[in-house]
């Protein structure tokens, strides 16, 4: 079952009923101002941390659900209603929400008044731009309310859902004109306020939330609303809001369009004030005075059209397969965005208050958004190279606004480093800057530690070298990419980090997860030794590569499939042996990745074992059987429920591993229809069971075991954007941006008979058509001249590459 | 305005609409159970510890606001209602609360059915026992149902409200019978369970909580009520609840009970299950079956009741005052209480997930309440001794499940110490145990440092002679007792504690109020030393006193008050010169409680400042005139809007202090003015001003710079309880516990003629009959014959003192 539809030439989903499952969400912003948007009108907003620069209050998991934190109300005579449907919830006679790149349009309408309002944040400014359109489709004149509303957030959002000994007395506002300044703690540290306003008069407003929501405390039918007449109430301590109710008439057929600003400012310390308490309004008043005329609101909505336009334009492809384009030319690239600017700190799972940005994380969200933004990932690659320790290990995560790595959490995961290897090899491969390995880039932030960033990518190849175990093959540490395999934990207490508690650590508990990623990036490292020139660094490289391949080939393969690990007392986990959780995910996705097991034909069998055992129609499960007991050597992954998260979840990120591995041992059809398991548009029908947002991916979908199959959580920020893009431009349409130039080496799906790819690279464009003869062959014609190989070199100055592939 | 009214003889307060202005609470437990419960249902529960074992899910700050966590439907054919009136909110033909010692009973009726729950966690069970009644008052039969719903918390409360990731995939529950298990994570670390049971059969349950809220997901119109069939859901992740649906069929005139129980079970680890995934369940089914028939109930609803009689008659007071009587008989001594349970942990403005136990707090808490559980005050002494420094200095908080000092927080509040004494010496005049001065009591909870109690005073004391400043007054450190004023901190950093941000500490910054507390304090050690023989010793302390108190009588006076403190420039806080924060409270009071400037008459004359400059008809601001800007020097004080707060608002901990004060110097009216103007049950009548419970002291009410002037927060949870009681008890009606006896020193104001006070007192029983002949002279007769002096001394054996005072 659907709930809308995919507009593709407007670049937008458009739900078409308010009763979507779960909300369905969409971001705004791209800068340092973001909104969450949901389809009927929730989120938030927050000005580039969503923790402590929280502008508007949100509460998680609320029941009533996702109300909060804008809100738009209509009173008609006795009728009242929201053109987002909620927080009223009166049946409206018309809905949609067309969520599109960085916009969302929410219309909705009752009685021949049709409200639509499109929310935006534009490039250049901090606000969220809210603008309403009235129209009278009615044949009589219309006259009502309409009331814009925001809540405040105390600017710290931990804060302000905790201290209220000291919130509930700190609340301050101004209002002057159509503005009501939001200035809590701007007596005192803070320099920066936030402002709601709506160009036209008002006739009525309300700063207290309980002067306007009145007795029954509910933003479904707020007693201002109810009666028609605000209080113009100034809020003191409690609970500061902003609502504008402002008196519209319509002649029928007659529109009206108004613009609300949800807007940040900052001032310097030392122009914090206009007079005594008066604070200093100048740059809001700028902005308001920008954005107060339509024409400019609508140049503000067609840049970032041609913003996005920008982005999207550097790989699109056209197919007869609607789904794979829309993902492709799409959301799937919108979503890398996200993630890109989100990483993993706020969504409609992720709370903005807790972790800041993942070491592996950052690493791989890069792979799917360096084609469109490489400077930011250039930036974004030296970030994340300065939390590395002198060891070659790193810390997990760092904090965005600091830059510094989150002591809390520490280090001790064994996969991170080689993490830092495949993220700067694709940003060199995209933009051919080998400058990028000289840049002098700290360790863990200390001044003077300073070394070139190659340094950096051989420490990570060093560290693996330097810590295996028993079986010659990684030590795991506190966890690999599978954050919830800890086998050096052994927790008792409840509630306790899994990830920070480290009981053991007897240099016994390996990982073969690890192993293949070392395969695979050191590989990448010695091939940039030789391509610099050091071939005695890269034969040195190759040969621990080979050490490893031996141990995995030796000590890593259970018969039918790669093992996962080895515990803490040196027993195999993800083993036939095993009583439950034989057969785990990552290793047969990452082994075949790496090259292992191709020529002896374990890739094959490991893949056959992966269809066998973990395949289901939504999705490859992480493992099977399911842990139905806790493991004290496992760790977390043993404390879900059969069927949810690591435990035996349909956990997506990893699953383009395996659609990868199809492709290396040239199984075409597989590996397409593995990514389409999982693939939002192809499994659109099934929005109903999976119940999150059918444009973006999901984080999990519940497995076979769990009473829940088939259900989706944690949709948006996660790695499985960024792996399923790598997977379907890279692999499956088979477009590599490489050294030398761009490699063509397609692994298309029988259904596919014919694309064309329009790739922008280093300054080049390339129009590739693709003829899926299902040869085996890859033979390419480029501006008429066939090569040899698969890369297309680059030539200078070239500007235009037409290509033709026959495979 | 009042919304209710005292009911004196069953100890209740009742309300009689649940519009108050604010929900008004009440707590239920007293052992490790605890329940939040407000007058029309709100709150939660939890096993010891608020934030790591949260039974139900409660949502701070909520909109609509306090739902949750517990909820009564009743469905009678199309009428949907709840006897608490929250959640559905339909209009009740008759409402009623009655807020008791341990217990609330809320009563509601709709159409001839009435409905009444008694809350109560019995003394000894884990559990909330919820005794329903109901009976049709109409003429015909009624045929209806009852849903009984909690929702769950996962355990930890910040976890709970933050970690969805985790969250939404662990909720796991067990349907037997009438009972709901919730389970989540005892598949794993947890080897405890919540379950909810009603003894009765159901004809439906649900657990899963969006089968049971449907579509619009609602507490105040559940799908599942509204068209009365439950769905028999079972949770699986998501948000686990408990509901059971009962038919009840009620003739006229009839009436039916049932028992709810939201019990909490913790079994031995190796005894977790009764079959794989089955938990065991024979505690739960235990406690069930004890609770299975009414009488059990009713008896242990008198043991309850027994239990509060005992505490509360140590000390009761008849006077012509109802309201002297009621605060000082019952809800005084019941608040006192609560703080001795929760300290700051969990009320309606206090999360429960915040802050430990504080060390000031702990001593002055117990000083409202050592007369009625002196044992365990002994314990909490000790407790609070060991997380003292060698150097005398103390952690500021400890964390009451490891009792260990709060690391985050620190110390460096330089008063910490000094309190330790008072607390101390208050429980050896109540109990005559001098044996917990030999106490072996480590610092800082190291073992092998143990020393003495009377060392760890001794410390305390030497602490301040060793760390003055300039004046020779005592270094104020991170904070006095006031921790808004923030001498060293200088902070810029929006959102940074002040409490823990230390920039500089040039040891200028000084306290006249720590050299108060020093004269008074130091003056009881001196006097313990004294009794037990170490003349030198006291000798020696009684000099540094006399220096201290020459100290504050030369830099400590501003010409017609006390000043507050020097800053770190050496410039006088709380001076004349001053331009903001004139005058300060706290230094008036103590000061003249520490017999400071009797003699010379500046005590009457700071009391007369206050009068002049302070005192408002809701009590006495903390300082004039309020901070308007923020001064970086002054920290956290001048942060707070004008009239907030520390920050002028009248913050009632320290209003006691002027009115003691009184006492010291004989100004009888003057003392019982001031204990009434924030007594709550004398300003009930302007129960519509302070907002607040009429029962209970709140923390603060706003001054008279606030826009809200008159309204009061944070109720519950404060010293302004202990030192009330210290106040009117032992200052006012004059009866103190001393070492060798009790003393007698009344300060009677005029309009008390007569009053007679029952003291329990070392195993014997005083009756006391006082006429207030305003004489200003103390006459004793204990059983017949006049005594010298004001203390009665102990004979050994007696059990009865019959004593006859006139003053």
């Amino acid at each position: 079952m659907k709930y809308g539809y995919f507009d593709d030439r407007r670049k937008e989903y458009v739900i078409q009923t308010p009763d979507t499952p779960l909300p369905w969400i969409n971001y705004l912003g791209s800068n340092q101002f973001f909104s969450l948007l949901s389809n009927t009108g929730g989120g938030y907003s927050f000005y580039r941390d969503a923790k402590l620069r929280r502008i508007t209050r949100y509460r998680y998991n609320n029941v009533p659900n996702d109300i909060g934190s804008r809100f738009f109300y209509i009173k008609d005579q006795d009728e009242i209603w929201s053109p987002c449907y909620k927080p009223v919830k009166s049946k409206l006679d018309y809905y949609s929400c067309r969520h599109g790149m960085g916009y969302s349009i929410i219309s909705g309408s009752r009685n021949s008044i049709v409200a639509s309002i499109t929310f935006f944040v534009p490039l250049k400014d901090n606000c969220e731009l809210q603008h309403v359109t009235l129209t009278n489709e009615g044949d009589s004149k219309k006259s009502f309310d309409l009331f814009g509303v925001v809540e405040w957030c105390l600017w710290n959002a931990v804060d302000d859902a905790a201290n209220y000994q000291r919130n509930l007395s700190i609340g301050e506002v101004e209002v002057e004109n159509s503005v009501v300044y939001h200035k809590s703690e701007y007596r005192e540290r803070r320099n920066h306020y936030g402002f709601y306003s709506v160009n036209a008069d008002t006739c009525g407003f309300d700063t207290n939330r309980d002067s306007f929501l009145g007795a029954d405390k509910d933003w479904s039918l707020p007693d201002r609303v109810r009666s028609g007449q605000s209080t113009d109430s100034i809020a003191s301590g409690w609970y500061p809001i902003a609502s504008h109710q402002i008196s519209i008439s319509l002649e029928p057929g007659e529109t009206k369009e108004l613009v609300f600003i949800l807007g940040y400012i900052e001032n310097e310390k030392n122009d914090k004030w206009d007079s005594p308490n008066k604070i200093n309004k100048t740059k809001a008043k700028e902005m308001i005075s920008k954005y107060e005329s339509l024409s400019s609101v609508n140049k503000a909505f067609s840049e970032l059209a041609g913003y996005w336009e920008d982005l999207l334009s550097n790989y699109q492809v056209h197919s007869a397969l609607p789904q794979l384009d829309r993902m492709v030319n799409i959301w799937n690239q919108y979503q890398c965005m996200a993630t890109f600017n989100m990483s993993r700190s706020a969504s409609y799972y992720e709370t903005g208050t807790g972790r800041g940005m993942g070491f592996r994380d950052s690493c791989q969200d890069l792979l799917g958004f360096v084609h469109m933004i490489p400077e930011q990932a250039r930036e974004r690659i030296i970030d994340i190279a300065s939390i590395q320790f002198e060891d070659g290990s790193t810390y997990h995560q760092y904090q965005p606004l600091t830059k510094q790595g989150n002591a809390d959490i520490g280090g001790g995961f064994n996969d991170d480093p080689l993490w830092l290897i495949g993220c700067t090899t694709a940003y060199i491969r995209e933009t051919g800057d080998m400058s990028i390995l000289d840049e002098m880039v700290p360790f863990n932030n200390v001044k003077g530690t300073e070394k070139p960033l190659l340094e950096h990518l051989k420490r990570s190849v060093y560290y693996t070298i330097n810590h295996k175990g028993p079986h010659n093959l990684p030590l795991i540490g506190r966890a690999d990419w599978n954050d919830c395999l800890n086998l050096n934990c052994f927790s008792e207490e409840p509630g306790e980090s899994f990830q920070t508690c480290e009981n053991i650590d007897n240099k016994k508990a390996e990982s073969i997860f690890i192993g293949a990623m070392f395969v695979k990036y050191a590989g990448e490292y010695a091939d940039l030794c030789s391509r610099l020139g050091n071939t005695e660094e890269a034969d040195y490289v190759n040969k621990e590569i080979q050490k490893m391949t031996e141990a995995i080939e030796t000590s890593g393969w259970d018969g039918s499939w790669f093992l996962r690990a080895y515990d803490s007392y040196g027993d195999p986990v993800g083993s036939h042996i095993c009583e439950e959780g034989q057969i785990y995910i990552e290793p047969q996705g990452f082994c075949v990745m790496a090259g292992i097991g191709i020529q002896n034909g374990n890739a094959k069998k490991a893949l056959d074992s992966v269809e066998e055992r973990l395949t289901t129609p939504y999705g490859i499960q992480l493992l099977n059987p399911c842990y139905t007991k806790y493991h004290i050597n496992l760790g977390e992954i043993t404390s879900y429920p059969p069927g949810y998260k690591e435990n035996g979840g349909i956990f997506c990120h990893n699953n383009p591993w395996v659609s990868i591995a199809h492709t290396v041992i040239g199984q075409r059809n597989e590996a397409f229809e593995s990514y389409k398991r999982i693939s939002p548009a192809f499994t659109e029908e099934i929005s109903d069971i999976h119940r999150t947002e059918p444009y973006v991916y999901s984080q999990m979908i519940a497995g076979r075991e769990a009473p829940n199959y088939g259900e989706a959580k944690n949709s948006w920020l996660t790695g499985t954007a960024s792996w399923s893009f790598v997977n379907v431009s890279q692999f499956i349409l088979g477009i590599r941006a490489d050294y030398d130039g761009l490699r063509i080496e397609p692994c298309l799906p029988d259904e596919l008979n014919e694309i064309t790819i329009i790739r922008e690279f280093r300054d080049a464009r390339f129009n590739i058509h693709i003829n899926n003869r299902k040869t085996g062959k890859i033979q390419i014609m480029v501006d008429g001249e066939k090569i040899k190989g698969t890369l297309i070199p680059l030539i200078e100055n070239k500007k235009l590459y037409t290509v033709e592939v026959d495979v």
